[in-house]
């Protein structure tokens, strides 16, 4: 009953050899410091991609309808530069919005920097898998997942059928 | 020149029978006590449905399209789990969105419950009817009907078409 | 370097010449003023039209296409009224929507009047030009563009594709 998470870097610079992928090790050092609080969650995948939608999405998918992950970050890809599709690509591919988790995101990211409202993260559910775009900086992705930690493992058991993590403020 | 609510519980263990609706009955109590805050609004009618994004488009489209109702409020079927489809069938029958009724409500749950987060609530105008999702739970239900009602009535008037009501900050 | 603005007030009454253009010359005042702090932005187009999706559409693409202005402020149009349709006119022309410039006006907006709460309000990228739905009421367009200043020149110079501005905590 262990959460599986997978972690996709999405950068041209990293995917073509021309730099480090500080995100992603610090991605994976996160949910793994935080796996109790999120139920037992441990990181099974990493990949990198450039920023590219058609990319983005096999590996959203393949993670999903294939891995059968129960939550995908997405790390990078969500400015306003015109290579920043990782948005795109991800709504392309969620079945349902999860609109509150980037309100959470967004008001706890704009306490640290007002640069959060460049942010275009998007958020949502493809079958029982979660994916969660989050902004490349490594910090970010910290401050990020502290805001989601309260109430993540709900989602993850929710979206697998349970029934019995219905809150009882919010069914 | 009344308004007329009506109010649509989503719930699979309502519709089947197994539970008593305890979200229906307070809604419409909660909407009765604010009757004068809302410019003398009053609930004219209430069904439950299952799950089924089907079911729940029926009646959303015969509320607005038929019965012209100005208010309609889902209750439940806006989580997680694979079951809660509530926001998706809102999201296919309305004609505009209304993102700054979701923010307040978010805002506000936010402030009582971090599961608030969970919600996936939608809303949105579907020709001269507001439609808007809140949460099955019962104290949830009269949460967001507080966090709207400084702004209700002036919405369910300009859905009207009376210009009078563009309030001179955001026409 | 600098960066070219257009404004298009959106308004029945304006358009038909019933009532003086308030919001427009305000805007140009207050895009004016903030100049040094977008980078160095004025305005250099502003139009009038009635509410009507076609002809907002029609300015916002041929600004967006032919006039490449880096910035279009609608005023107008954004609230719950059978006319109100600047932001569906809006959603069908972006490519890529920016809901955190969304998150912070709403926020900020809230802060000084619940009637907030009824902008509908879209934002987004076209190519490479950033369309952003502002309230017709003078004052607040100075509220919004007051909440969008801190990070307004960097989205500008992303749109642009200049990587040097990819702040640090939010690539
Ligand atoms: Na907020």
């Amino acid at each position: 009953s262990e959460f599986r998470v997978a972690i996709l870097t999405v950068s041209d610079t990293v995917a073509l050899g021309s730099g480090p992928d500080r995100s992603g090790p610090r991605a994976v050092s996160v949910v793994n410091s935080s796996s109790e609080k999120l139920g037992g969650a441990s990181v099974v995948a990493t990949a990198v991609v450039p920023d590219e939608v058609l990319k983005i999405k096999e590996y959203l998918k393949r993670w999903s309808d294939i891995d059968k992950m129960d939550l995908i970050l997405t790390l990078g890809g969500t400015g306003f530069t015109p290579r920043d599709v990782t948005p795109e690509a991800t709504k392309e591919v969620i079945h349902k919005e999860t609109p509150g988790l980037l309100h959470v995101m967004m008001q706890e990211s704009l306490k640290v920097t007002q640069f959060a409202m460049l942010s275009r993260s998007a958020a949502g559910i493809r079958g029982s898998t979660l994916i969660i775009n989050m902004p490349g900086n490594p910090n970010a992705v910290a401050e990020c997942m502290e805001a989601l930690l309260p109430a993540l493992k709900h989602a993850l058991k929710q979206i697998r059928g349970d029934k019995r993590e219905k809150h009882p403020r919010h069914v």
